[in-house]
């Protein structure tokens, strides 16, 4: 990646059918062509976009699971092949007997990488799959390092900063954020790229499902002091477009005056101090 | 600690004179008794309170430092005896050779705990004193279990989550925020809140000292969604107040609708993937 190159990212705030993924698949093809056509490099799909997300058991989600690499993660490598950009987006992905809440990293090299949610909270299909059992991992692409995290992720700090400390660039955050959660896009997201220098592409869903409405409000955030590039609205399909410069997030040390206000978020830390965050937690 | 028992407490923006830490002393009894007059039993003052902080040199700071317990603690513990209120204040503080930005922890039972900043921006004071060599750790009080972090420690989610999992009800935060730092008050203060469920009282400071201006903007922020309960405004003296409930942040297991929606932000954790945060980098 070479310095100051500017980077087109794209947030698709879009609504999925519930168990539709044919449908689901078609759209997202569609906008990825959009969003190409509009120079973006980078597209960030919800959480669970091929899916849904409001199943009422892991049965009822089964026939719409598929293995990374699979039949709609290849369609959409071969878009990407045909558009030159990279695709990050939600699946439901499954693995012999198991089945976990993933998304994946597509380009026109194919599969980059995958990514299954590791926090999960009790909502929707994730009261029913597996936790995810691979630690966060940053992918060097040509367009910059790319560290993926799918929406209860960005409670918990320590995911953006395990991506941090393995040299992200850019978080890609595909959600399904519902109601209640608005102080998620409006403080926590702007937090994790502050606290890390990081930029992050959060793309959120809207719509209803089952009673559960989800918030749109995607985001775009800056990685020097989490200011949103670009916020979606909260009630309608959006496509978010921001320009980034992945470069800047590789600067950790920051001089406000020389020599008489400069920080550095990543080697200012005593990790030497921080062992309770890696312990098991005690016995109830 | 009864559960919701109601607790009232207290963030002082204030202006220090630097150097001149009788006058400041004074200063803070005097607004101690203003703010217990008004029911206050937790009462939270800015970084470096009683000193200043944009010093040139350590040996200018050191006629103003002094230990922990010391004279100006004592006076405060006097106080805090007389009004039956507890005391968090920012001072710098002498120990053998060394010196730390430091903050008391002072009640009816005189010195409950002190803590020395571990994170140092190379700003003001901070570019000469020791880095803070104790970890954080929590104070179980009548009021609440409290622990205490300064300034810059709030860029890092490390230091709010060590004291999350030692228990903390309530994160005290005596600061020193300079122009450009807007956003810290703004969202990574309500993260910090949300993110581990857990109080916030930030007091920071206003004025201008040596051409460093700071911003006000203290906060008192709720546990649940980081909520601002009380915001200071950006360039004037304001005591800020609001009640909490310190038990709230004991339920750390929340339940938006029973079955469908239940989430916990410290159980939810996956420590066994955090390896890499309390790692020592790795050499340049």
């Amino acid at each position: 990646m070479a310095d100051n190159t500017k980077l087109k990212v794209t947030a698709v705030q879009m609504e999925p059918r519930l168990l539709e993924k044919e449908v689901n698949l078609a759209r997202c093809l569609d906008l990825i062509q959009t969003a190409a056509g509009e120079g973006a490099r980078l597209i960030v799909f919800p959480e669970c976009a091929l899916t849904g997300y409001v199943f009422s058991s892991l049965e009822e989600a089964l026939p719409v699971c598929e293995p990374i690499p699979g039949p709609s993660t290849t369609k959409i490598v071969d878009a990407c092949r045909k558009l030159n950009v990279y695709v990050v987006i939600g699946l439901l992905e499954t693995d012999n007997e198991e089945c976990y809440n993933a998304a994946a990293l597509l380009g026109p090299e194919g599969l980059l990488s995958k990514y299954r949610k590791i926090h999960l909270p009790y909502l929707g299909i994730d009261r029913f799959v597996n936790r995810g059992n691979l630690p966060p991992a940053v992918c060097e692409t040509e367009i910059g390092r790319i560290g993926i995290g799918i929406c209860y992720d960005a409670m918990f700090p320590e995911h953006a900063r395990i991506l941090a400390l393995q040299g992200a660039d850019i978080l890609v955050l595909p959600t399904n954020w519902p109601e209640q959660r608005e102080f998620i896009p409006e403080h926590i997201i702007p937090a994790r790229a502050a606290e890390n220098r990081m930029f992050i592409v959060a793309a959120n869903r809207v719509g209803e499902e089952r009673g559960t409405r989800f918030i749109g409000h995607s985001i775009i955030a800056h990685c020097a002091k989490g200011t949103a590039l670009a916020r979606g609205e909260p009630d309608e399909e959006n496509i978010l477009y921001a320009e980034i410069e992945p470069a800047i997030a590789r600067e950790k040390h920051v001089v406000i005056a020389p020599g008489e206000f400069e920080f550095n978020v990543i080697k200012d830390r005593r990790p030497e101090l921080y062992d309770i965050i890696s312990k098991p937690p005690p016995p109830p």
